[in-house]
């Protein structure tokens, strides 16, 4: 166990915001963005399925290309990172047998008795849903990751921006994402906030928790 | 800045499980369980709307009638808290309205000033929108909170679960949440692991990060 303090993880999700502007001098170092990227891979989904991939895009050129596809902010090719959240496009039955095919070899199950494990995941999600439903479970799937991204970063002291004004579209063209069966669902910038971002001082709106935290 | 270190945050994002029986003798500590509240009310959105509530049921009663609301998972009734994560099913433009007074309240902004905002935003979620794609938008959003919630926990050493398997509906009527203007889209419980929960020892099946993290 290596816990942290309650006034820890306040102080540093207070500390957090969306952040506009980054120092494009400040880069996040490689052993803080190799735990980040393990907090990623980390990241509990439904059944366990982890029906995403993290694209993180590093060239200088293609993160200026992605500007104009992101409502032309800045960020995204001003931060020291950026992490594009992608959905599994050609997610199968297949996949799930293979997850199962996982499990057993991890944790030294057999198949037979995990057959019914594999049925439950099989009805659920491909008996009881469409490809339109699939698609709404996989990224919900996605933004626990994004949620897990978001405060892991602020906890290692680290800036970063939730981005949902991107065009899909234009993002899996620029990354050739659809050849890889990925698409663009949601993007995360980060590194360190510059001087100069008058948002890094504004009070945050959120509402009073009796107005939302409702105790039956 | 009170910011924790990479060990730390690494090695309680692998201590941490979906906990299947929990310890019904170990209570959170209200500090322990108000900081969690914290984070919730915390948690990012999409242009900070907050389309949420998150409800706390205490009451054994109310626990007990939700377990067969959720698969018969008897974890609903045995952690020591449950959250039921819900999505406010009356969204309107008047929310959004509300949203850029709050800002403007808080931040001293004009409405003149935030006018632009606000048509963004009624623009995005309700000219380009359908009902059922707010409702997608919103799910996506709690989500977010959902993530948040469970990094925040195990950096605390509190035990969580992450809950998809529940009808929605039946929750709905049992907390009579329709009545309030809401509706569960999903649920976590937290607490401590029982010592008999064979699923602590388990180890985690992750794709390889070579697997799940492209790099361009």
């Amino acid at each position: 166990m290596s816990t942290i303090t309650r006034e820890q993880l306040t102080e540093q999700l207070h500390w957090r915001y969306a952040t506009k502007q980054f120092d494009p001098q400040r880069k996040i170092s490689p052993a803080d963005w190799a735990a980040l990227e393990e907090a990623l891979v980390l990241t509990p989904s439904s059944f366990g399925l982890q029906p995403w991939k993290f694209v993180v895009v590093t060239d200088p050129a293609l993160r200026e290309k992605l500007v104009p596809a992101s409502w032309g902010q800045p960020q995204v090719a001003q931060a020291s990172h950026l992490v594009v959240f992608t959905r599994r496009t050609n997610f199968t039955e297949a996949d799930v047998e293979a997850h199962v095919r996982r499990i057993s070899a991890v944790r030294g199950a057999t198949a037979e008795a995990l057959a019914g494990y594999l049925n439950m995941m099989i009805n659920t999600l491909f008996k009881g849903r469409d490809a339109a439903a699939r698609t709404h479970w996989a990224d919900l799937q996605i933004y626990i990751a994004l949620g897990n991204f978001l405060t892991s970063a602020a906890l290692l002291g680290i800036d970063a921006c939730p981005m949902e004004g991107i065009e899909p579209a234009k993002y899996d063209e620029i990354l050739g994402l659809s050849a890889l069966g990925l698409s663009a669902v949601v993007v995360a910038t980060a590194g360190y906030r510059a001087a100069t971002d008058k948002y890094a001082a504004l009070k945050k709106v959120r509402f009073e928790p009796k107005d939302v935290i409702i105790r039956m």
